[in-house]
């Protein structure tokens, strides 16, 4: 099946979907990234077999005491030992079967010169023993449909990938991803990036069936001319989310010291990622947000936005937003006009933004939906739920009526919510997301996302007609 | 002690400070209004006599068939019954001892030349009663230290004045506050304002001593001027964070439909704001979290920012987006660059940003925190904590560690949280924010806020010199 992949995919397919995995440094202390990385090896249904020289059995598993002593032959192995004993084991791993190493331990060039010729002699050796590796100083790799090959939490299943630059944040994202229950494919920390690289990886995602969209945050690269080259061709095929580090003079002078990138002029690099057929996020909130969005829901065919609220004020602010981001706000056809005047309360605004007031509830929300996703002006739609509680509704109600309105059309147009009124919305807002419509706290950051798919959507086009 | 205030606030504070309190429209129908107020006044410990002609009693408490029944004068009535009703009752309010009333009940202005008339009616029989109201067509008024004179839920008490020209955004505004456990002093939605004003009620939060901050939704106004000069007056003595809806012609026009506003032109609106030494809030979400920062900070003396994290790129990110939003990423003195030197790991960056490195844990935090307060080059002080666990630690343990920092310095300058992560961060903010250090889950919204309290700390200089 993968024989038809490029050969990038095959080098680098072992790393997330090995059968049989030894993990070099399990530990007993819990201070240890080794048993973290136990800990979390061991809560898959793959084989593990951890080494270690001071113990015969950690977490209940049998202990090897190399590597040359498991039985079977392992296709992975990941090394958590000080950065010296690295090098030599290299060997090691070949023999144990395996081409593929995950080298989480620090120690290496992000630590001055010494480390840097260490880091030289541990891709000498993995080339002469034939082992590809991904790290040094990494967070690891986890595929969440089967292994965490890491020291962070295990994603929550789905389909977006994360790459990212700093192994930190993108262990900080898979924790709020976690709390969001938004579902992850596969997370890639690579460290030093010593063999396997950025682009790499990339080229993985964009080839892996399960990855519906690549969510990537970046400070700087060596060569910019393959990345461009890399995410052109990705961009073509899923969308690609960009958060940038280092964009100000300050933040640029920080990246040397964090990954030792240079950041680049930030102009240039925000034209290559348009010219790429990226979007980029302007935060790491929307870095998140964005992708949940492209996962969810289908690409608009234009820029035209509905929005739909039981309160003017929502209205107008999510008008202001997508007016800003550069979304329009069409007018609805007559019909459509004609017919919300017959469903809608005499003091609900029929224009667009609409505003079925604070009295409609179930119905009108059910009924409003269904008329503007048949509307042909409406490319988009946003619904927003302002009024916490009225006259016995709740605001559960209103999304089972924006979902029933939903289903009812089966349009193939985006549609988002904007659940208002904190911990009461809740109950409304996780109706819509378990229905994957998602589902935002701030009409600004709705806009925002739609944006950006749009955005990406005519950059789709562009691409086809080039 | 209110004597030394101007007359307005005299005028006012019966509607916020009332000891006998009638409703007129009580009802036994959880769908109606008058069932929501009077559960909400129910809950207070002010006298409450509910008016009905169809119970005897409703929630346990005993029914009067009008206001002249009531055995004692009440100071404050609050209206929910049909439109027509209304204007009859103004003499009825004033004969019961009372001269002030909040008139909930909707059918007028709003509704069309019939109700703009009824409008009149009402306006005109409450002056010849003497009788001052807020509304009609409100959501009513509530001050959380003493009564919920709304339909809508009691805010947590504290020190944040909101004044919504949208009833139901003030509402949820309310609901959000509370999900965040952010304090409100008091609430007023005036609705379509026919006797006390905008201007009115926040020259009443101006003079209230439980106001810290005011938070405005505004979409227009009709006076201007009168507006202006009672927002520079204001924000000489408080700061005042506004959010103006109809801000894009789109939203322009639906404010139209919605309050009647007449948005007026952004950028003069823009530039009245700055005049007025008021700050303005980009987005919903952040009308509340600027509004948190100048309640449980102090101001900044001036707009270098230092900024901790134990991971880079979060540093970077935070710096990126302080760069952005005018403050300053100053270099450290070289006296505190060599105790950090001798603290904190080899691995650490000890510019600024300065990086802990993920080894560092509670005593990083609290050593850090305390030389970069106690450095003369830094003005505010911005705390990220991003890797979720590491070696045992947890992020409740760093947030325990800069909350040390913070006291043994006793510094005046304002200090702010980003604590990352999702749920497993969430102990950790909620141990900085019970101790009103602000925590946000963004580097962006954490700078942006930071960079809004030093705009006013600036305007606020400039007040002083002019």
């Amino acid at each position: 099946m993968s024989s038809s992949k490029p050969d990038i995919y095959n080098d680098v397919d072992p790393f997330f979907n090995p059968r049989r995995v030894a993990l070099v440094g399990a530990s007993t202390d819990y201070r240890k990234l080794g048993n973290s990385i136990l800990m979390n090896l061991l809560s898959s249904e793959i084989e593990i077999y951890p080494i270690s020289k001071s113990s015969d059995r950690i977490l209940g598993t049998k202990v090897y005491r190399s590597l040359s002593e498991i039985p079977n032959p392992v296709d992975l192995v990941i090394i958590a030992v000080s950065a010296k004993y690295c090098p030599d084991l290299m060997a090691e791993v070949k023999q144990a079967g395996a081409s593929h190493a995950i080298v989480i331990s620090g120690g290496f060039s992000e630590t001055g010169p010494q480390g840097f010729e260490l880091e030289q002699k541990l891709v000498i050796a993995a080339k002469k023993a034939g082992v590809r590796i991904v790290g040094p100083n990494c967070v690891g790799i986890s595929n969440s449909r089967l292994f965490n090959g890491t020291f962070t939490m295990m994603p929550e299943r789905g389909n977006i990938a994360l790459l990212s630059q700093s192994g930190a944040l993108g262990g900080m994202m898979i924790y709020t991803t976690r709390a969001k229950r938004i579902g992850i494919s596969k997370f890639a920390s690579i460290g030093n990036a010593a063999d396997i690289g950025f682009v790499d990886i990339l080229e993985y995602f964009r080839n892996d069936p399960r990855t519906k969209v690549i969510a990537i945050y970046i400070e700087g690269v060596e060569n910019g001319k393959k990345l461009f080259e890399s995410l052109r061709r990705a961009s073509r095929e899923k969308p690609i989310v960009i958060l940038k580090g280092g964009r100000s003079e300050a933040g640029g002078r920080a990246t040397q010291s964090h990954t030792g990138s240079l950041a680049g002029e930030t102009r240039v690099f925000d034209g290559m990622v348009k010219q790429a057929g990226c979007v980029s996020a302007p935060t790491l909130d929307s870095l998140i947000e964005i992708c949940k969005l492209f996962d969810y829901q289908p690409l608009p065919k234009g820029r035209n936005i509905g929005i739909i609220s039981n309160t003017g004020g929502a209205g107008v602010l999510a008008t202001d937003a997508a007016s800003s981001l550069g979304l329009a706000i069409p007018s609805l056809e007559s019909e459509t006009t004609r017919e919300l005047r017959q469903v809608l309360s005499p003091m609900a605004s029929i224009g667009n933004p609409i505003d079925v007031v604070a009295s409609g509830g179930r119905r009108e929300y059910r009924v409003t939906t269904e008329l503007l996703l048949s509307d042909p002006n409406v490319d988009m739609l946003l619904v927003i739920c302002a009024v916490p509680t009225f006259a016995g509704m709740t605001q559960t109600e209103h999304a089972a009526g924006m979902l029933e309105g939903v289903r009812s059309v089966e349009s193939d147009k985006p549609v988002v919510g904007v659940w208002l009124s904190g911990d009461v919305g809740k109950p409304g807002k996780d109706l819509l997301e378990m229905n994957r419509i998602p589902c935002y706290d701030d009409p600004f950051l709705a806009s925002l996302c739609m944006s950006k798919i749009t955005e990406y959507a005519y950059l789709l086009q562009r691409h086809a007609h080039s």
